[in-house]
């Protein structure tokens, strides 16, 4: 998506550690028209699927989806980092580990919000390890809903989160695919 | 709002300790054509304001606060609960109570992202001991930028916490007030 790709380009900032900083306008700031037309494009994208529930994770996911779900016209979930008060404790769950917090948790989604008759669309802001991805795949599997495809708006297509996922047998479709990213030569796309 | 209170008394579930789970339609599974209405009439309430910035809290505030960003046209920024290595050092910072969680944290806006010349609309779905409300306009106040108002989509007008934000001067607009709620009578509505 060139919009997207000219906007890592022009807003994007790169840190040490692969971090790519993008929050002015994805994930701290958000930039809603970008949004929209990040939701067209994954629109075109799973055009050929039937949806009818988009599953995302809190919290930098939850922006994005729900401008996601205007075009397919379908509620969204959203997996929570921790078990509170207000969830039942009818839920399934997958551990995740998370390279931005440096640490393990549990993600959860009550049983009432994902049935096996689902068709479940993943739409998330990153893929890098892949942890988050494969964890929300589990909780999919796990309720027997079918996984139609993963959304991701910016994936490290130098970190293992993509093949992994791939070769597990779930569509992704990645909007910018970051083959390298360095402070003195920039940003090289996957073509 | 009629249709908020009519999907309250149909889909909300009271449980003790005065928790409204509304979980199926509001702060889990989402609603997204329920967020656009929420969205119309936030813009009609405030229709008088010059509003440039939208802030709201991770995780639940975030996809009703995209949605309501799409009709005043405008950017939004959440405050994250804990410092991650994306954040840098330079952050306006306040201090959250949350019943939900039983425990004090952090919330952190970027200084990037508050300026002295934004007109900020917060946006929340819950309003009830007041304690986020006040640490997104402490936020806001350290910013110098000026707070246009909080828009609220429920707010338990049995708990202190609307009293507490209006008294300080901050213009609050809820779309559904509950004074009283129990599991036997149900939940009453303030006119």
């Amino acid at each position: 998506m060139e919009l997207l790709k000219q906007r890592i380009i022009k807003d994007g900032i790169i840190k040490k550690d692969n971090v790519l900083k993008v929050d002015s306008f994805l994930n701290h700031q958000m930039d809603i028209k970008l949004f929209a037309e990040i939701g067209k494009e994954f629109k075109r994208l799973f055009s050929d699927c039937q949806i009818n529930k988009i599953l995302t994770i809190e919290a930098s996911g939850i922006g994005i989806a729900c401008i996601v779900a205007q075009y397919f016209d379908v509620p969204v979930v959203f997996a929570k980092k921790t078990q509170t008060k207000n969830i039942d404790g009818d839920v399934f769950t997958a551990k995740v580990e998370s390279f931005t917090h440096s640490k393990t948790y549990d993600i959860i989604v009550s049983k009432k919000f994902l049935c096996a008759d689902d068709k479940v669309l993943i739409i998330d802001d990153f893929l890098a390890n892949g942890c988050a991805l494969l964890g929300l795949s589990k909780l999919v599997k796990d309720s027997s809903a079918e996984l139609v495809g993963a959304g991701i708006v910016i994936e490290k297509g130098f970190q293992q989160g993509g093949e992994l996922v791939r070769s597990s047998g779930v569509r992704v479709e990645s909007l910018a695919i970051i083959d390298s990213m360095d402070e003195n030569n920039g940003i090289v796309f996957r073509n």
